[in-house]
């Protein structure tokens, strides 16, 4: 095999395949990447046997073939690289030279038969978004997860197809992110449960461009998100999901409309005296035209006032600050809603239109 | 007590003295702020005993008092409080308000006469120069040192004042790096250790304006520093230092003048195949109009070639090539000279004035 390609493009390549190297594994030969020339275009595809990822990499080649070199040292290799064409050419025993101007490196990859390939999709009637609503989706419900619960179920995230509505859900026990997308069209209806790490690395492979489009795919088992150069597959999680209708509910008997900077910056100061170790509630006092928000721990106290406006009953109602502050942060809109029904039941921060809905239980105070 | 500044006067004051605060001891006082508005101008003041840091505050006082602080927290509060004028003030049993807009934090302050106060010192005959000349000085000088030597005097930074000539020099065992500075006028001849903790965090301090003076003041133990509202005092390290000049040489067999760019790109490349636990020299091959850079590790080689100008003899050479691109990094010339004896005797990196030496012990190669 040898192939040229610019270091840039092999960079922006590696970045995304990366992505799907194992930071720790017993089978070596998953820290590899393949690189793959043995047809008209170059493919660089990594695949932890949970999450496979493969890209078109837009470079030259001069002799087909293919070959596969451990991830981190040709990334670093490539970048400590000038910044002009990059040539990477095999020999015998999968002795590897890659060179770039006067400088040349040596190693030795591996054999290709060894490499799992991505598990093969059939690319049939495709969901499609755009990669700016996906992104945001993910973004905005995937810190609600938990990532390494014994339940597998809370450490993915839950994707509901229904017509040409697309739901993405992430909940942790404790509370529940959800975002809701209106498609162009409607589409079979599909339940999956995703895991949490592919959709982190999604989301940060995913363009965020409203004019760019992925594609996604289903299998019983697999779900293949297309790009434009871009392929991710990743395993689906077994089980069955919450019923998560049955735990929302339109009810209030408090509602609160706040901007929502002045509410974070409130809340992002409680969170000084409170720990992992120490969850002290953040008590929030709401009254007509001001809201009170009180936070008092072995090292000191905070107290701070927000303006407010009520519709409703007057309450008092404790949270654990962090779980309100990470709804706050992923919500775009500069004034929000917040719906209370008691002091022992979830406040619900949400648009008009349901696009988003943040649920987070309350915990005691005294 | 009841002082009133701006948020981002606090900060910036507190991110000086905050470099005085120790991350571990087991004098509690140490974590704490000593926060002075007995006189006319308020003082931050932190103090771990070997360094101390006093800054002044720009801002009004109210009530004059005293009241110490645990930085870390003063500094949380202060750092997310609205970006508006903060007032602090003290009550009964070292209560400490601290208010901004509607935003209230109450902490416990400690007795200020558990502080230590920095150790007076006579400033008298001052020598000085830029904070941009000290800062680069430091800069370019303390990677050289070996933090964490048994021999304190490795830790330190040796300052050694002769006439009009100022020179700072680090050395670990394996290198040393020099700069010297001429100032102004000719003071008396001084030599001292300071302490490698002290030069990093003056290093941070320092404006790096050429327009700003930093005063130093010497007595037998300590050293302070006088910036227009900073100063700091540091304790020096005993001991009588290495007789430098004596390692030092000016004779030569081999010459070379190189980019420093070309070269620094080169020997960055090397460090892929050398780690802490594998130092594999690279071996530098030099002709005369080319030098060859190689390495070879169990995982890989790599070659390089950098257009060179030399004077004198060819010469093979080996290096950690960490030791030589740690002084190529913090060198600002375009073009370097680079000096060998023979494949046994040290480097010499240094310009034509010796405002800079950079030493390098060669490693055997086979």
């Amino acid at each position: 095999m040898k192939i040229t390609a610019s270091k840039q493009e092999l960079m922006k390549s590696l970045g995304i395949v990366m992505r799907a190297v194992p930071s720790r594994t017993t089978m070596n030969i998953l820290y590899c990447i393949l690189v793959d020339a043995t047809v008209d275009t170059i493919h660089f595809t990594a695949n932890d046997m949970e999450l496979g990822i493969e890209t078109a990499v837009n470079g030259s080649i001069q002799e087909r073939g293919s070959i596969c070199l451990d991830a981190k040292i040709f990334s670093e290799i490539i970048r400590k690289m000038p910044d002009d064409d990059v040539t990477i050419e095999t020999g015998n025993d999968f002795q590897t030279m890659i060179s770039c101007e006067k400088s040349v490196f040596r190693i030795v990859g591996k054999d290709t038969t060894e490499f799992s390939p991505l598990p093969s999709i059939d690319r049939k009637e495709p969901v499609i978004l755009t990669q700016f609503q996906l992104r945001e989706m993910i973004r905005q419900t995937i810190f609600s997860i938990s990532p390494n619960d014994a339940n597998k179920i809370l450490t993915g995230e839950y994707m509901q197809i229904r017509d040409n509505e697309i739901r993405l859900v992430g909940l942790d026990g404790h509370r529940i992110a959800i975002r809701r997308v209106l498609m162009d069209k409607a589409y079979e209806n599909r339940e999956v449960i995703i895991p949490g790490k592919t959709m982190n690395e999604i989301g940060k492979i995913l363009t965020g461009e409203m004019d760019d489009e992925v594609k996604l795919f289903f299998t019983k088992n697999h779900m293949l998100f297309e790009m434009e150069q871009t392929t991710v597959v990743s395993r689906l999680i077994d089980g069955v999901y919450f019923r998560v209708d049955q735990m929302l509910s339109n009810d209030f008997e408090t509602k609160i409309s706040v901007r929502k900077n002045a509410i974070s910056s409130a809340v992002d100061r409680a969170l000084l005296f409170t720990s992992e170790a120490d969850k002290r509630p953040l008590v929030l006092t709401i009254e007509k035209d001001s809201m009170n928000l009180r936070i008092a721990s072995p090292v000191g106290s905070m107290s701070d006032d927000v303006d407010i406006d009520m519709e409703g009953k007057e309450l008092k109602i404790g949270f654990n600050p962090k779980f309100i502050l990470d709804a706050l942060r992923v919500i775009d809109d500069e004034d929000i809603l917040i719906y209370f029904l008691n002091s022992k039941a979830p406040c619900f921060i949400r648009d008009e239109e349901q696009s988003y809905i943040y649920m987070v239980l309350p915990v005691n105070f005294v």
